[in-house]
């Protein structure tokens, strides 16, 4: 790790370890041992100071609990893991998990009717509130993890031996959502430039109803897939779904909090987001929206009657299990959130970018585009068999030459070893950096005596 | 706030601030500006650091993301919130947020057969192992709270209109949990001292065969309740439902973490714990473990082929939806769990201290303890009725007087305005923290003339 990031996290943990202090002293009192460890611990990050400013000392800390490295990835290298680029948290939200950070932190003022959406102190309600709007539908919940999301989804509507039409790029996640509620998935096929179209979609609820006597309880689909990232007409699969009067989940994992996701003009009865996926916040976290239509359904209140007590906790929603994500995780999203309403505006910028970069790629003779092209989606496939496998096919370091190159060059995230078929995501990377990558691939290219066309100017 | 808290909210802040310039930066590479925005950044904390030493200063951050209050509850108070005291986190837990905070953190080294709990790198696998050694059961999973815990088991053994067997004292996430399943709950009628015993297990477990014409599919009984946290009998109860052949799940959530737990030896099939709530660990976050005899089945893998890809996703745990506790929150458990582990171990004397200080209020004239005592617990109910109460109802503030004489002490977490029947939890405060709650209740009954008998001496 770089000195002068090892040092910053070394300040911050002294900066605890003061802050430990004052946990344990008594109200307002410190003893004259107290007074001597905040000194200390004072002095201690003077010294960090000192060398975050000028480069220098050695890494005194290195690890957490003896056994977990300090991990400085996002600090140290330009990051171009898949599925980690749009849940990188903003400063904001690492300054709400320092603060939250206790489990029940978001509880303190937690009163009547007693439900996390309710809590105004932290202003829990006002951002669900905002979260429906955001994705332009009437009610949201937060739920830890998109997959949780299609959990309660499934669970509400799917009965033992149902249907549940899926793309045939749909996420396992969707498959185990439904495994879970006792249906089954009907996969949509692919038309020849990997997409599902609406006709597709028409014909799989055809061939079910045919199949099975009865229609697909729910159509489920992702806006962009998680392995092309290619976008499928959402709003023209929902008038399909719809025409056979099936409720649509719009499946944006990949789009809610990095694109604008109008649910409403889409035709999405429900909208599902990951919150470390796309929204720059802590795991596990997600959201699921609907209509006011189907929320009597899917947020419904517990029926439950103690047969002995009599007691009922009629506010509690049966498919939430009450109260769904407290703490940090919660309040990192919160504090992304102004940022992630934001972010979404300049979606656009994100794309040129990813094209950008991908040109680059594609400049080194043998490259390919798995993912439709040109992008519109920053998380894409590439195919460097032709390019890249040649050298690892010769390389002593087989695969691992990429990586070692591009680690070498402070650039990590490819799947470590792979030279043929490959993801990466540029989301949230600045057009320096992105230059930067460009330059990087192309130089190892040259190095190992690849064709690179820099003709085709950038 | 106090001014030497805020201030080192302050300088973790700047420092977040500080970290953020390395993130934006070319791998190794720093702009001018980037050294302007660090200099300043280490000038502005030090001189945070001069006020954290000599407590002057201003606040100057307020707000997280311009609406969130920074939270100081553990710095600058005693905490004496009933469902927060054994989820404060560890300063390790609190070191591990600041470095994992990032969504996907823990899947930097994900490899095949690419689940959560096979990484090694952080040390997640091993500590899976360690986890079910803890409860000394043979596998566990981790899970987004223990109410999630309580569903993938109840999800896989409860069918529409099985009934379930829970205690008159069952948590609410219980009811639901059971409910979401399609099953009905079905209590047990506490004995006069507010317990639940195996005969009355046995009796109930007939009535419903009576009444059904089947026997319960599952026992669900909390070690101790959150009502009264009273001991209920969960090894003799066990063997009832043995007896049945029915599985036995273990509600863990106020006793895995803050004591020893031996699954084995109470003869559970499920051990259920909660991260947030007794395990130093960051919301949500829980535990769920089991025996090999009933791991394949709650356990168990997907089944679901899709049928036009025919992809299989063969390792992913349909009850867990896959991967469950992502990023810090995770990191955060594991962080605190060597604390964790060791703290067991000291439970007799944060028992002892909880006897200590009720005795204090059992001191001031017409209070009760309504959990049975001597206390075999932390988290205790009293009625104060008699006492308190009889002050609150000739006060101006009513209730509230109680909240304000305490948080004027720096004594928070009991429930506001509530001065007849509330709960509290000693939970990891210093002898020196409890004998000032002693102390400042016993001030509190003076100063408002209640007798305190203070002959009886602590």
């Amino acid at each position: 790790m770089d000195i002068r990031t090892q040092k910053t996290f070394e300040a911050l943990f002294a900066l605890e370890d003061i802050r430990e202090v004052f946990r344990q002293a008594l109200p307002n009192t410190t003893s004259p041992e107290d007074e001597q460890a905040i000194r200390e611990g004072v002095d201690k990050v003077r010294k960090i100071l000192d060398d975050i400013q000028s480069g220098t000392g050695n890494a005194e800390v290195r690890k957490i609990a003896g056994t977990i490295d300090i991990r400085s990835r996002e600090e140290n290298y330009i990051n171009i893991q898949p599925i980690q680029a749009a849940g990188r948290l903003t400063p904001e939200a690492r300054k709400a998990l320092l603060a939250y950070g206790d489990g029940y932190s978001t509880c303190d003022a937690c009163r009547k009717p007693f439900r996390l959406d309710k809590i105004s102190n932290p202003p829990i309600a006002p951002f669900h509130e905002e979260l429906a709007r955001f994705v332009n539908m009437d009610q949201a919940r937060v739920v830890p993890g998109a997959r949780r999301g299609f959990q309660a989804v499934a669970s509400t509507l799917v009965s033992k031996g149902d249907s549940v039409v899926v793309s045939a790029l749909a996420h396992y996640t969707e498959f185990l959502a439904v495994e879970e509620a006792g249906g089954v998935v009907k996969e949509i096929p692919l038309n020849e430039k990997n997409l599902v179209t609406p006709d597709a979609v028409a014909e799989k609820i055809e061939a079910v109803k045919q199949e099975t006597g009865k229609l697909p309880v729910l159509v489920m689909i992702d806006h962009f897939d998680y392995q092309y990232a290619n976008e499928h007409d959402v709003k023209g699969i929902a008038k399909v779904a719809h025409q056979y009067d099936i409720p649509f989940l719009y499946n944006g994992a990949y789009t809610v909090g990095v694109m604008p996701v109008d649910g409403k003009n889409i035709g999405a009865d429900f909208v599902v987001g990951s919150g470390h996926k796309s929204m720059a916040s802590p795991a596990p976290s997600g959201v699921l929206a609907t209509t006011d239509e189907w929320a009597p359904k899917i947020f419904r209140t517990t029926q439950m009657v103690g047969d002995i007590t009599k007691r009922k906790f009629g506010i509690k929603e049966v498919e939430m299990l009450g109260c769904t994500l407290m703490g940090s995780t919660l309040i990192g999203m919160m504090a992304s959130f102004p940022t992630v309403r934001e972010r979404v505006n300049h979606w656009d910028e994100e794309v040129k970018k990813s094209n950008y970069f991908l040109d680059g790629v594609l400049n080194i003779e043998g490259s390919k585009v798995l993912s439709e092209f040109p992008r519109k989606h920053t998380l894409s496939k590439v195919d460097t068999t032709k390019s890249f496998d040649t050298v690892a096919q010769r390389h002593k370091r087989k695969g691992f030459f990429l990586s070692d190159e591009l680690s070498g060059k402070g650039i990590i995230g490819e799947f470590a070893g792979a030279t043929r078929v490959w993801k990466l995501n540029t989301y949230g990377l600045s057009w320096e950096k992105i230059h930067y990558l460009v330059d990087t691939f192309q130089d190892i290219a040259d190095k190992h005596e690849l064709q690179v066309n820099r003709s085709q100017l950038l």
